[in-house]
């Protein structure tokens, strides 16, 4: 056994059990092995002490552009158009691999050090986004954001990733997504095109989706249709698709959103920042859509922490739905666990803490002012916890962040490298 | 000097001078006696190197009830009243000093870890509070939150406590308000009683008011008027008034409190929890209302961190007004640090980073992930700040928190004690 909890508090997600106080749970190599009461006689190379902290699955970002770290409060506080257009997308058009590598990493670095063990992202350069992951050792369902230099160049560049990423890519901790930004992006031919290429593939679909008023009605207008109505026609909800957003989603869509178990990455911060709106979250629930929860870029939410971003969607349903016990604290800690790892294709696997799942878990911090005093590490978890508690974030097996520390990213070149990006855009 | 902050950015929270970079800062007892640019040969008792950090405001807290701590996540996800009725009330029918004493003491340690110096409390056993601030040195305007054992004894123990309190009272860190629980907890014939001895007393007053949409409309209801307006009437906001949360405050109530300086205290996340709704923070601002920020007890929160008020009080103004420029990121900090020290009389002495003012101040780690990059450390402080980024609280020039320790509290008892309360209340 590499490492043994001992004597700790588990919250499995698993909804037939989803709680085990003083328990023993052991990990070999990318396993849990071994869960039980505590006391038994059990070796590992390294035995932690598990009084006064809490065992959890670790945390799904299911909707981000992780390099846009380089952006965290670029230009904020200005109307939609004018931070867009007269800021970011000048500033966006200076990026170069290197640049996005180092986005990346930062990005990375304050994910593990909150809790997320995986990321579903959309950007650019996704070679070299998809080289970092592998060298960082998280989990990832990554797409090209790309589509201005045609399908030949999609298609080219995912082969030449794949070919990169040798090894990773056959064990799937990093996985190659097929993506359509948007229905206001592309023209339905380029829809159909990549949705071909996914369903050949075997791959997973990533789509941004009635994320503002605008783009919604905009769809309509054009297409006389929505736009999960014109997905769905155009055969892009034929593969496992992850849809961001769904601020404004009609009855109708979230029908063809059940009916095509498409997932909807939900990332009330960003929404709210940019007033885009409040996704109907409890509606899509109830008609059986898998709702997971994202952070969408940093340069509108401003930060990665799930946790902050988890407690926000339970306390927005609420709100909105004038019902106090509107998506309670499991549901909530479902969203960024077992949901997103059904929507990144990884529920078989990873998202809970149970016997032969990946080791894809986070040691919490539960002896301190912020978590005393605890009646449910599950109510804690969902409304009195940040980023902050986590104490040690483990991906398959390794220890990629621990009180501060990171194993696999050197995270003094990064924030200096990153430091030295601000500059770049200063000039834009 | 005692202490002096070299070459560290400053966000003084001043509107004339809001951000200087490469400051020396310095410190003498209670005040901060210099602010000049970095290199000048100046010499203290402990030098601190700023760069990578930010020296800002401390947080005011201007609603809460600190020893709640004791009922952090205790029956959550509950409709209002069943949790109230079945279970809060109860659980706090055991209350003794003793124990409000611990969820106070809890209480400060989890403020303090997260920047707020100063804060407005209404509970049990106003003299054990009023100890127990004055042993940690915080900042604390408060007030007794019974009124069941009529006016003499609310009198009597005023007077007891302020003796109790010695020259700490006279310095006026922990100032003792009066108070009105709420339009539907007394009678206007106590309210014009507690008014007249406030006045008397030139004691500020602490309210709730229009929490709920059930309590405004029943006061409607009996006495044909607001909340706002039948205090208004009764003399209540005669002497500088705190109102906590005004969700359900009409236009004309907006005036009145525009009209008598009533600060309104905001807890956004309490607000959204219970699902009691969403204060017009815009509207009031733009009716020249004084509003500052709470957290309300943690029972309904779950947490102390004043970061995350901020963030989330700004993002809920744009979704609502649907204008991502609504409440900016400076509005956003001043009503946790310039509004709020208005709010409990102190503006002329702290709220800002000023000579002459208490040293009532935060420095902040800017060198990790979360904080990189930045742009603008104003933008950065209101939307990607939480509290794990505060390194020192100081008030009045004492450090009381620095890197996960306190100066003033026995974090070690105080977390025992907690637990040891958690088992009183299990048995509720």
């Amino acid at each position: 056994m590499d490492i043994l909890f001992k004597n700790i508090t588990v919250v499995t997600m698993d909804t037939k059990n989803p709680v085990i106080e003083n328990a023993d749970v052991g990990i070999s190599g990318r396993k849990i092995i071994h869960i039980s009461p505590t006391g038994a006689e059990l070796t590992a190379t390294r035995v932690i002490n598990g009084i006064g902290k809490v065992l959890m699955p670790g945390l799904y970002n299911c909707h981000s552009h992780a390099a846009m770290t380089l952006f965290r409060g670029f230009a904020n506080d200005r109307a939609l158009e004018d931070w867009l257009f007269n800021y970011l997308i000048p500033a966006e058009a200076k990026l170069t691999p290197e640049l996005v590598r180092t986005g990346t990493l930062l990005a990375m670095a304050e994910m593990l050090s909150s809790g997320t063990v995986a990321f579903t992202d959309m950007y650019y350069f996704m070679d070299t986004v998809a080289e970092a992951v592998h060298d960082v050792g998280m989990l990832a369902n990554i797409s090209n954001g790309v589509t201005k230099d045609g399908f030949d160049f999609y298609r080219d560049t995912f082969y030449r990733t794949t070919h990169a990423l040798g090894d990773t890519h056959k064990d799937g901790r990093v996985k190659l997504n097929a993506h359509i930004h948007g229905c206001y992006t592309s023209p339905p031919s380029w829809w159909e095109q990549v949705a071909a290429f996914a369903q050949e593939n075997h791959l997973q679909m990533h789509v941004h989706l009635s994320e503002t008023k605008t783009e919604h009605e905009n769809c309509v207008k054009i297409y006389g249709k929505t736009p999960a109505a014109m997905f769905a026609e155009h055969g892009v909800f034929n593969v496992p698709t992850t849809a961001a957003h769904g601020v404004w989603v009609t009855d109708e869509d979230i029908a063809i959103l059940a009916e095509k178990n498409v997932t909807v990455a939900h990332n009330p911060i960003s929404n709210l920042k940019l007033a885009s709106g409040l996704a109907p979250v409890q509606k899509m629930k109830a008609a059986g859509v898998n709702v997971a929860l994202g952070t969408d870029g940093v340069s509108s939410n401003n930060s990665h922490d799930l946790f902050e971003e988890l407690k926000m969607a339970s306390l927005l349903q609420k709100y909105a739905t004038n019902d106090p016990t509107a998506l309670p604290a499991f549901e909530t800690l479902a969203m960024a666990t077992l949901n997103g790892a059904k929507a990144q294709g990884r529920s078989h696997e990873s998202g809970m803490i149970k016997v032969g799942y990946d080791a894809d878990i986070l040691l919490m911090d539960f002896d301190n002012p912020r978590q005393t005093v605890c009646y449910d590490p599950i109510l804690n978890l969902a409304y009195s916890t940040s980023g902050r508690d986590v104490e040690m974030t483990i991906c398959r097996g390794k220890v990629l962040y621990e009180k501060g520390e990171f194993t696999t990213i050197d995270i003094e070149k990064t924030l200096h490298d990153a430091r030295k990006a601000r500059e770049v855009f200063l000039k834009a």
